[in-house]
């Protein structure tokens, strides 16, 4: 059984999913492991991880306005304003979906459904540069 | 330290929540793990998986109409609408709960409090046939 | 490659976060473990985990607030209610946060980010004393 450690800089252009599944899957397969545990690590807290449809990129616009609906910027909504309207949405964006996502790998691959595909999500209006930590064990 | 991985298949009847506690368990049980980390997989965008009391039917209705709240079924508002009205919606309530679940295991099984019981939460109108890898590793 | 396991016991004081990083990070290097996964579980349904910023205490107010408004107490609403009026909006809370965290460990400890700090989120009224398992895998 041996680990590996990555860590994957991603550069978001503002809000919105950014699909990660294949510096993922490329990251897996360099290290030739065939059974084991894929965890990622999203060092922030104003952008997430997410589990999604990889097909109709109508699905993503449907999201990114969900969000807008359900954790909106509204000036005078929050006491945490000091960092921008958007901090605060983004504060509670994160909490909905995900900090960390952990995959089973069978057969040297992430045991992802045919239609699943992994995203960052950035709740931030301006761009970012975003680190997420990969960490696999197996053997 | 071994590992042992498996695919549990879970007929849903439609929208809402399927125990899946038990299976879970026996298969946990059948693979003489002492100590170990579990991990539950649902390779699907419109189901998902979820932790929640296990006593109480009537909490597992109220997460049923509070999902329809939410996450409404609601024609014109969705741009993604080809796959049904309900398809959408799942997708937004996948992402509001989980995809994945990892629990510790100590003395040969699940470290679950005394009112967990383990769900698949099915998302959309009609039965599916779910697929949940369940991965161990540990000794 | 060894395991740990701990189980932390966290006193709350009726609904909010509850601050735990330190309890974990404390346990984490007491442990030895150089490059590892640490997986933290809540025992409870109506408790859960997040991640969330550890600096602006602004932002946790913010918090509950939006989960007061997004999950309220709602008499007549839920059907559950025999435990009380904040029984069955600790239960959406819990769903729409998580009752688990995994976290890659390099260099003997979780790869947080600066800003990450781990959460307890107490959803129950009255104070509670609340169980997590810390499970530690590494080397």
């Amino acid at each position: 059984m041996r680990q590996a450690l990555h860590e994957l800089t991603i550069e978001t252009r503002g809000k919105g999913l950014v699909m990660i599944t294949r510096p993922v899957l490329e990251w897996v397969a360099d290290q030739g492991i065939e059974t084991g545990l894929l965890t990622l690590w999203c060092r922030h807290t104003s952008a997430s991880l997410t589990v999604q449809e990889n097909a109709d990129p109508s699905v993503r616009t449907d999201i990114e306005r969900y969000f807008e609906h359900i954790a909106p910027e509204a000036p005078g909504r929050y006491v945490h304003d000091d960092e921008g309207p958007d901090d605060m949405p983004a504060h509670l964006r994160t909490m909905l979906t995900n900090t960390q996502l952990t995959i089973p790998v069978a057969d040297g691959q992430p045991v992802l459904g045919m239609w699943q595909g992994l995203y960052l999500f950035e709740h931030r209006r301006r761009p970012h540069r975003r680190q997420v930590v990969l960490h696999l064990l197996g053997e």
